[in-house]
């Protein structure tokens, strides 16, 4: 199973965490913005042309502290095609390196769409009896808000393909609440129905690892939430948002791990990314301080586990 | 607002039906993909290829019935970057013959990152002070989970840029109702609970038609619900998906409009888009069969308003 090569590479590097790569174009340097203006202009191709020097030169410098990357889908959708392009080509990149691939796209559908967004990101594209990879990724968000049959076509592409998902129970986003901790006449919250259908998805999944494919994304801003779910899914991996510029710190995401240590992957986008913007880091050091930010976040996160 | 335009359409038309561009390659006529794989093989080029000369045939045929078409982004995705060029392509193609774009994405996500989103589709890119359009086109839909922090982003860019939303309350699917339907301590169901939320956003949007830019997505295959969720939310247009494949009829989607015969678009992929596969069309014919149903489907509509 595809997340047993997730747990491999956490444990290589003794790193549960991901680098989230959500370029926004501010986040990059001003002088790597300057030089691709000066080629392409202030375009959609002069933005992505900065965007993946800068990538590039974070995932340089990430690749061997880091087990995965999670490039967040809407800040390359953003720049059309051409950012399109530029999520190909920085996954490309990033799978040569080694790093397991999560592609933040939280899609949802009824079931044969739900299908189709899985051929595109987990499975392949059956062309009259042709089957193409599309993108050929290891894992992708899903949101659960269309039930069993809108989750279940994913599942499908995990056992075929060898992949793995992380379904959306508890966001980090202050607003998640309005419809997540809704109490249902049972007396569980909404985010508790999701789990029990998440451990129940995930239950013919499990690999060597004692986890299966299929993962929750838990907020490290609701530590106690946190603690309730990981009872009720505990063979699911968590992918959990929240660490860092979203407020969470090392103890907010403990809950989140099982007492093995293991249990969790904890994301830091804006954190690593833009180290460079805090101390007296220079602009073409963006990559130095990323992986400097990289390196303190794994131990802060192994000084609690 | 922009739903102003889509009731304007309408009523040109005296049409309150969509038609969805799903473009899965077994709807494509056989001879269409002998030529395209003829020229470029089975690959995602190939595909991409008789599927732009399908869309392009159906287009011709129901631009003057129809006011309105939604691609559907997964059918599109699942031929990769090729698939993200012809949806680029067709939503053009589809502007320029004067129909109200509708891309169904049900993108989500907590708020910088739904911004991002909402200006790849409906605002616009920022690139250090250049707004660049990335696809520019009418309406997009929205799943509602992350909270009202999620879908404002895109509500700004309605106001801003003059566009409309239609957010998920109840879908179409056979196990929407798993968090859907479930029954709230206050004794309302969640979609009760999101229609109220969408009611709220959509207040300050309304145009001259009476109706706002916050619509919401409402499947045909629950009247009951449907006629519940027009209460709650009387001036937000319905998109409503379900009719005629995945088994309702005029008479299923008629407690989606109000009294005025307006507030609600109903959709129809499969039974439009494969319309020749039913009795004695020949392939070569997909086009008039398609604008047949799609006229007969009309007047089913207008017989039931």
């Amino acid at each position: 199973m595809s997340v047993d090569l997730l747990v491999q590479k956490i444990k290589e590097k003794s790193n549960p965490s991901v680098a989230g790569l959500d370029p926004q174009i501010s986040y990059v340097p001003q002088y790597i913005r300057e030089k691709a203006y000066k080629e392409y202009g202030k375009t959609l191709k002069g933005a992505c042309e900065a965007i993946w020097e800068y990538n590039k030169g974070l995932i340089d410098a990430l690749y061997d502290v880091v087990p995965a990357v999670k490039p967040q889908s809407a800040f390359y959708e953003m720049y059309g095609l051409e950012g399109e392009a530029l999520l190909h080509k920085t996954i490309q990149y990033a799978k040569e390196k080694g790093l397991y691939i999560i592609l933040d796209v939280k899609r949802n559908d009824i079931g044969t769409t739900a299908a189709a967004y899985s051929k595109a990101y987990l499975g392949k594209t059956d062309i009259d009896g042709e089957e193409v990879e599309a993108l050929g990724i290891d894992c992708v968000t899903v949101n659960p808000f269309p039930g069993t049959d809108g989750v279940k076509p994913f599942i499908d592409d995990c056992k075929l393909y060898d992949k793995s998902i992380f379904v959306l129970a508890k966001m980090s986003n202050p607003s998640s609440g309005e419809i997540q901790d809704l109490i249902t006449d049972s007396g569980e919250h909404v985010y508790e129905k999701i789990a029990k259908y998440i451990d129940t998805w995930n239950s013919d999944t499990i690999g060597k690892s004692g986890y299966g494919a299929v993962g929750a994304v838990v907020g490290a801003t609701y530590p106690e939430q946190a603690q309730v779910l990981r009872k009720l899914m505990p063979k699911s991996y968590f992918l959990v948002p929240g660490y860092g510029a979203q407020g969470g710190g090392a103890e907010g995401v403990k809950p989140c791990f099982n007492s093995d240590g293991l249990g969790a992957i904890v994301n830091s986008s804006r954190g690593i990314m833009c180290a460079y913007k805090k101390g007296d880091w220079k602009e073409e050091q963006f990559a130095e301080a990323a992986r400097k930010e990289a390196i303190r976040m794994k131990e802060d996160l192994n000084s609690v586990l």
